[in-house]
């Protein structure tokens, strides 16, 4: 038994390291690799992909599975060897339903979906990309088939590969208490004329850069384990615990970057205090993107846009850039960052607004994987909601159904934990507060090692041993809920 | 017979895009990874080659090849196919001797070494590497052991790692050639009195680095398939044709960087004119070390170094470095470029002296491997045979024995590739002054479109399809051979 463990646990180690790969693999062609070497990279990750799958598919390790059962069942079940195995189990189950052809034709369909996708952006041009997207929804549903296995709804299936153990419901559930008071703050809120011209204007990158490295530096980085790289679309990394890599992009006319860097650094943080010792195991990765968003979210708002922060670190930001900022005092730069202002896509829509956005595709999701709507209806349901929900006009398509990448990408039921992410990141703090007495003069001092040092006990610590609800439970001692988000949302905007 | 060949092919184009991966991975780790990043890569790194030989060593490869036979016999010799199944063949009995375990100890091995001998140099503290050192040694003698089967000398095993099909009696007759000469050379040329001094100073790693965007672009690349970035210790990489990354090192305070990019512009051009038909497969790879240091030795010294180069290019170095070369007229400058000064090591050893670098390590490499040498004698012996060929005290061991990278990378057997593809690029090089009657004119006129296709054609998109020696005859219709090299070396240095 314990050698079937071991030789469990060093395939595991092999389909970790090769994932850990096809990260890195990705990290370069978004930030290093010339552009001709395109396809050479999609050869390229295409075979790691293949051969991790095939390694963990491969009935061997299903035996294993079998013939550790009783050990499974003998442990403690929240022991990290029960929790191995019980994971392992979960993973392969649904990875053995899925036909190496329909992975494959997932691949080329959402490769060759990109470049069309891209076109018909800039082109405004929704027809032309609904034969590709046409194509990514069948193959989802073939998918969807395969593993539905129990699930209560089509759309589980989906959200699972995201939110593991999440249903539709719940989150169906959580987005219908948000969206009444949302709706109802954001018409208070556009009201309010608030200034923040001067968060737009001349911002050399040069000068963006070195406030990033002054920011993760003040967060707390170990320079030789993380590194910051320039790419169009701002993400996190990494290749393991010490090789963190987050990206961020200086927009030369605006102060995006402080912001996403702040948001990067919380995955970043993430991924670097996930538990060593199981390093090479999925216990070790990272929860869910939900836990993830939350942890960047928690960064990026919850310390990034207070008061304390913007206290300390407010003057460095004005002799950086003086022509911007020098006559702009910080209750002013503070309302300006909390400015509402619906917009029309959730990277640029500030902390009100946001959720919108996410239910917007959640429910439009649910409306395809549910035959619900006619993919070539989709341009006029998103405007419509647009509209019901921001009061925003979409002027093309290239600015409303085509306006981002998950699509043309496969990734459909991603978008919630954008959300769920950013309702957990409030209670988390919440947490964390009630622990640390002193949390907000630590902030407002420069201290992060203790919020760190608590996160990474609390959340980072548990990595993927249990359930994204189970973790959050075991850091906050709640469930996720709307009414630490809300009430947060009030008070950092002065609504009763 | 067809379909068994597909398979194969599409197996081999597996193997081939996880050794790309693999390359990736070191770039990676030389020019971006956070330095605690090392042990994670040492488990990803060895898992790819882990996959990969098993992948290629797998018992289907050799039923398939087996099965392919009469095909192959009933090829022309020449053809890509024979050439595919025959290389493979080889690649396979060899393989299929080294237990995956070997493989992945070497590999940590190595990994680990890295460190640990980057601070045994800065300390000049061999006694704190020699444990690692003497790990690898081990690795490699009992690899020796494992493929032997059949080599006239221990050191053939691992000679025919970097030159295929080569042996050290081959190598051995050649360097006896070369040696008397050039030691005599040594002798007469280092009693001159070249002025050097303006090559030493101070040279802002900006402008160094304006400076080599300007060669590699002047020689010719496409910016959408190459890069380049600092290391510490320069080499050229690929993962695929229109992948190439070139690295240098801008010292500030010396012109090396020129013409190291130069060499490792050499080595990016080969790769990225390897016959795209053959991409994914041992075909298509490059076909020696040898082969491919013949290009970046072509480059730095036969362009790099020539007159007609630096007619046309001086004005551009004596812009840029005005406080140092303002004064130095052309006729100084190549002088200084030519000096030959015995030095301490290869990279910064000038034409003359180069070889005997070489030598002494491939001597003190054959007594490693034959036990002639207890390691922890090897300072002494490196000391003494440095003195011996060059008359250079070696004042610590930081620039002696652990002067560069190559034993801690487990890379015993490579060294003589370097002399043997200087003396090939002369070969190389005359052989394309045959063909093109205003090859110099071209230079001197910054055309150098004639001379890349003429290695496209000549060398380079041979790839791997013949062993190095008979690349060489079809580029050149001759032998490796030491006149060539040694003629050229006194005509530049107007030696009768």
């Amino acid at each position: 038994m314990a050698d079937a463990f071991e030789r469990l646990k060093e395939r595991l180690a092999q389909v970790t390291d090769l994932n850990k790969v096809v990260r890195l693999l990705s990290w370069d062609q978004q930030t290093m690799m010339p552009l001709a070497g395109t396809g050479h990279r999609a050869d390229q990750t295409a075979t790691v992909q293949r051969v991790a799958h095939e390694l963990f598919t491969d009935p061997a390790v299903g035996r294993l599975l079998d013939e550790l059962r009783p050990l499974e069942d003998s442990l403690e079940p929240d022991s990290d060897d029960a929790a191995l195995i019980g994971l392992t189990r979960r993973d392969y189950e649904k990875a053995v339903n899925v036909p190496s052809a329909l992975r494959a034709a997932m691949a080329r369909a959402t490769a060759e979906a990109r470049p069309v996708w891209v076109k018909a952006k800039a082109e405004a041009d929704f027809p032309s990309f609904l034969p590709a997207l046409e194509r990514i929804v069948e193959l989802k549903l073939e998918y969807v088939d395969r593993v539905a296995d129990g699930a209560a709804e089509r759309y589980d299936v989906l959200l699972d590969d995201y939110e593991p153990q999440t249903t539709t419901a719940e989150v169906r559930t959580l987005f219908e208490e948000l969206k009444p008071p949302l709706v109802e703050l954001i018409a208070e809120l556009r009201e309010r004329e608030v200034d923040d011209t001067f968060l737009h204007g001349d911002f050399p990158p040069d000068r963006q850069r070195a406030l990033a490295l002054d920011v993760i530096e003040l967060f707390g980085h170990r320079p030789d384990s993380w590194r910051i790289d320039p790419t169009e679309h701002p993400f996190a990394s990494s290749a393991g615990r010490n090789d963190v890599r987050i990206t961020t992009n200086y927009h030369p006319d605006s102060l995006e970057s402080l912001f996403s860097t702040m948001h990067e650094y919380g995955h970043g943080l993430y991924t670097h205090q996930l538990p060593q010792h199981l390093e090479r195991l999925p216990t070790g990765q990272a929860c869910s993107l939900g836990i993830h968003e939350s942890q960047s979210r928690l960064w990026e708002n919850l310390v990034g846009r207070s008061l304390p922060f913007w206290q300390r670190f407010y003057s460095r930001l004005q002799e950086t850039y003086p022509e911007q900022l020098a006559d702009v005092d910080l209750e002013r730069f503070r309302a300006g960052i909390h400015a509402v202002k619906p917009s029309l896509i959730r990277i640029q829509a500030d902390e009100v607004t946001y959720g919108m956005h996410v239910m917007l595709r959640f429910e439009l999701e649910q409306d395809i994987v549910e035959g619900r709507v006619a993919l070539r209806d989709l341009p006029q349901r998103w405007n419509e909601k647009m509209w019901e929900y921001l009061g925003v006009e979409v002027p093309d398509d290239g600015h409303g159904v085509l306006q981002d990448v998950h699509w043309s990408g496969g990734s459909i039921g991603y978008f919630s934990t954008y959300l769920i992410g950013t309702v957990a990141s409030v209670q988390i703090w919440e947490a964390a507060r009630r622990d640390l007495a002193e949390l907000e003069e630590q902030v407002g001092s420069g201290d992060f090692a203790p919020l760190r040092e608590w996160l990474g006990e609390h959340v980072h610590a548990l990595g993927r041993k249990f359930s994204p609800q189970e973790t959050l439970r075991r850091a906050t001692s709640s469930s996720l809920s709307a009414q630490p988000y809300l009430d947060y949302l009030r008070k950092t905007y002065g609504v009763a």
